[in-house]
């Protein structure tokens, strides 16, 4: 059916992006896929393009334009080609937010220009080992020492870690036993600072171009300057912004089993199996169809989630009923549609075979599907 | 999510509609399920307080209103009070538009009063024995004879066939082999015509408050001035409000699910297993929070397909894409719903149940899935 | 797959009971569901050829045959011919064995003859409203008093009620608080004892030819002589009889859903569309392929389950597995089925609508699905 | 339930293959699938225990034991220590089949030592880019010249094609159009043959121990006496093995549901969300119960259809059905137990990770989904 949310503004967005990702990212997608990583290079373009900037004010080198519908459309054109941006969508849809929402003056002008020109990088650290998305068990730990804490913990499944010249990291700032959720505290710690290390890069299923590492902290004195907002509102912090983040990965399931769609359509359309084109066999239609009409289903689903998230209207309960729905309808559409590659769809070369390696995870990340429940759950009076 | 398509004059509507069920309906509705239909009089009193009328021109008695959000209305508010207006929705949504568009100024004075008093009963008598929906199959023939056509032939699954005092009859008027589409026609025909019989009433699984007839028309005379419309047209009449005919359906199925999870968490709070309540258990949460999920994407999906619908933009595949997932949603939603009753939700008495046998139809009538499919895969090239 | 659980013995059986179920069942079956019961006079044929007495030692005039097998073939024979024998299977399934087990001598020479001939028909009577299938919930109660007990409470969802001579009831004879297990005895309680009514007829949404009902006990007198086992020790006998009754829900689920299949293969050949066969589109033929492909799976799951049970090897677990997975299959089957009959599968007339409203109390009598899993679990460690 | 198929020679077997796999295949399995195959000294060893000879005549060193039970245990026990030997298994259940059946007397002298000592590695050739698995559209070409084929043509998909010494081609040796089966044939092209080369290896989404090659074929000349069988018979020897091709394929999936039943599990009792351990949610128990009944049912239709095939009588209706039904098992099973593993089950370091993207080809290779559908519904008339 006809989308209504975008305006030509967006529209005109949508082309410079297209443009961007048909010259500068599908034609090397494959190389950074087997490096496990983008790199700097493209966000810098990005950045000079002025896609990194486009929440950031103005006066700092951005297009002071927070409107989630520019981040909707750059993960639609990335799919459209076959790609995904998932590290520029990461920091853009989950992590500018922080900066943009708590930084101080000072700390504006200190990072700010470089996010907008995409060669500050940043990353978010809050998973821990053993205690998942549980942020009532972390134990990472930032002791005050004069004008410095002392942070010392281990992280891990940080997106963008690798690169990442600015890592949020969630730490414990007081050990208050009645309420462990008060005393969680976010620092910015800076690439080179001493006892700051990266560990290995994780071996994902998919999601290639997109780094996820572990990080320690051993004794990292982080200047107070660094903190961001409040010491001890960590946890309202990340509450905030969470229906953006799952509504992000929403999109990212949409767009892709779009893409998936698409591209199936046009495999079937011209592979022959037993003489005939496999677009005629009755089954190839019905599976198809069905899911095409899910994807609609969805694609309607996450346009009202959108704009009601645009309107400051969107409810946690709404966020969570659509990333898990939008999910599910992209691993539907991924499985269906590769069956219809038969033996081709097993091989990489193959995007479908990267769609679906891909799409596993939405369902996990962003809060899983049984969290999602919960949320839903809890709003039906349950 | 918060829903945009009503105004407050539909609101006001709704208010209406939702006094009406509570006083006239629902106390009787048991009852007229025991019975196989609906009283006369229920027809007449929706026609006295503007029900029956709202699309017809004001002045033969309507309002005029030919808005299908008014339609929707009716359903929600049936579906809110644990019941069906089939036997109304059947009339206003599906034969209504017939007589609308294609009735002359002789007939709208003949027949438009009676059609807003709810005193003129309708029907629509298309599927013959033997062939199903299939246009091109019809074998019910009228052959020219003066200023009359003399109608034989059979059809069968007629909605309302058993009170409706003028049934629209698909009849074939030509016999033109290679155009087995072209020759069919619209003709009225009338309680009391001789030749015109009721046959039985079918016994259907469920939508129990709705007759389900057979008609028979043996040598009956009908006067050309009630043929609807142009001889040989009727293929291309029937066609005009397919999407319409099958947002109908859809409608219906998103608001019937509503219900039953409407039901079903009232039911899971209330009601004790194994000495806590079921609503306690994590499974009765994750399903119910899975239900849902989908009928809010349902939702979304069918109120957009009804604002393109008013705006005369709804494609045929759309429509299509439309009532297949919220009929299907629907099947999902009833069955996950009814298991939570446990043995009670087997039986009549519990809403659910009835809920259950009235769903499987959704998936059948207005075109089945497999119809639906059929038109989606075209839409898509295959 | 070949079936190898059947020997010549059964299969005589078999002949016998197809013989009678096409001519003393089949052709009576539509109009003992449109009365809601089964005449006694059909239990008394049973009983005449031996049906009823299979397991009842010879010298009260049975077969002394304890060999579930002949009570699969009972079921397989009425689902081959379109119909069930709900009330038989459960009294040969569910209750004899009750007998069989517990009764003494005194009580074989009293009942054992009338339950061989098919004169004594009986119901077991756990379920109360409001408490369910928990035992431990139970609020009906005996008191001794004398060499009676005098008995009051309420119960539902008797199957079989409303013809049954002897009701096993399950009452509660301790009022121990912490032991609420402990408390429990079976006592039969007749037909005619004063203060022994029978409430009203439930309507069910399947399975009509099988009255269900509510009981009520108003100080009924049951003489000590018909208790059945020791008092207090009814928990452990409800229990030692549960994966029988499951693998006869099973039975029914599987030989229903092959029955499905078969009606519908037939129909789909003789049908048109289109003006083509039904059977002709690739949807129909993968569709049932898929159908048969479970049936088969749940078949050869099923039968090793009765050669375990035969064997006295089947695990609760193994035995909840099986009710699970044959119930679920049957629910898939049964759906998928009907919508190929698309319009006429909505109709009472065609089997297919009685299979599919027969099917779905079949996930949840004899233990929910919920309630398999919870053992199933168990058995995992979970 | 308890397995009947197992001897204490298969029992005594899987002793063995169940040391060997902890010894020698488990410690470097990761190794393997990061070089993308398994390394030639590990089939000299299984060559030297014995199992690349079970099957081969005791004269040409191996055990003669053509019983396929050897074939099931030994993927069994690989899975079981979450591992596939699948270039085993090709060889074994695949390709020395047609070997056995129609190597002559001097091939098997040549060829049939080697075989069981596990020196000889073979691979066969049927698939051609393009054509898929439709062997009428095979264009490969051999050509008689004198005691000598010429043979042109290219392959894809060739498991285990870059280690293979003897690798059986495909080729069409007669251009008869009207019939297009009758022209094929099978030669044996030897490592080293001058025009024969192995192409890139494909990059698949899983089974990575496993290499996937393409082979082209220039002027490359195959002396008679490496022709397997008759010329023009190959169609008939390909359609005679694929029963035991598919139950193959059937085996693993199986075997691997139930090591990532077991393995997840054991996951679950250990790792703990939100304080408490993962196996405590009711979610979690449900779906592992869910799980495990639906592998019951697969590995009980699995065991029978082995009985029946080591019996000569297992029809290829009921071997397509048993690969469809158990694929589909795998597929769910995978997908729901990684779910349970939230962010760890998409680290290709867990052996989940694993098991989901090694199961998505069993619906796919040994023949897809829907030609199993083709070939059940056509054993249902359809």
């Amino acid at each position: 059916m006809r989308r209504t949310l975008f305006t030509e503004d967006h529209e005109a967005f949508r082309g410079l992006v297209r443009d961007f990702v048909a010259k500068e990212i599908a034609p090397y997608y494959s190389d950074w896929e087997h490096a496990g990583r983008t790199p700097r290079s493209v966000f810098e373009m990005l950045g000079a393009i002025g896609v990194f900037g486009i929440a950031i004010p103005e006066e700092y080198g951005g297009a002071g334009q927070r409107d989630y519908r520019y981040n909707v459309v750059l993960q639609e054109e990335a799919a459209r080609a076959l790609v995904t941006m998932s590290t520029v969508r990461t920091q853009l849809d989950v992590i500018h937010p922080y900066f943009l929402e708590y930084a101080d003056s000072e700390q504006r002008a200190r990072w700010f220009p470089g996010l907008a020109a995409g060669t500050l990088l940043t990353a978010i650290a809050m998973t821990e080992p053993g205690t998942g998305s549980d942020l009532a068990g972390i134990r990472t730990t930032a002791v005050r020492d004069g004008d410095h804490y002392v942070l010392n913990g281990a992280k891990t499944f940080i997106t963008g870690g690798l690169l990442a010249d600015l890592v949020i990291v969630v730490a414990r700032t007081s050990k208050d036993p009645d309420n462990r959720r008060a005393g969680l505290t976010l620092l910015v710690v800076e690439d080179g600072m001493p006892g700051f290390t990266r560990g290995r890069v994780l071996d994902k299923m998919g999601n290639k171009v997109q780094d996820t590492v572990e990080l320690a902290f051993d004794d990292v004195r982080v200047p107070v300057a660094n903190r961001l907002g409040q010491e001890g509102a960590a946890f309202g912090y990340l509450g905030h912004n969470l229906s953006q983040e799952r509504l992000t990965v929403a999109v990212g399931s949409v767009a892709q089993a779009r893409a998936a769609l698409d591209a199936t359509i046009a495999y079937v359309k011209e592979r022959k199996a037993f003489g005939t084109p496999v677009a005629s066999f009755q089954n190839t239609k019905f599976e198809l169809a069905a899911v095409a009409a899910e994807i609609e289903a969805a694609q309607t689903m996450l346009d009202r989630a959108v704009v009601e998230l645009v309107d400051g209207e969107l409810s946690s309960a709404d966020a969570a009923k659509t990333k898990l729905f939008c999910t599910e309808v992209q691993a539907r559409a991924v499985d269906r549609c590769l069956q219809l590659f038969g033996g081709y769809g097993y091989m990489m070369e193959y995007p479908i075979a990267r769609l679906f390696t891909d799409a596993r995870v939405a369902r996990i990340y962003g809060g899983t599907s049984e969290v999602m429940k919960v949320i839903i759950a809890k709003s039906l009076g349950l």
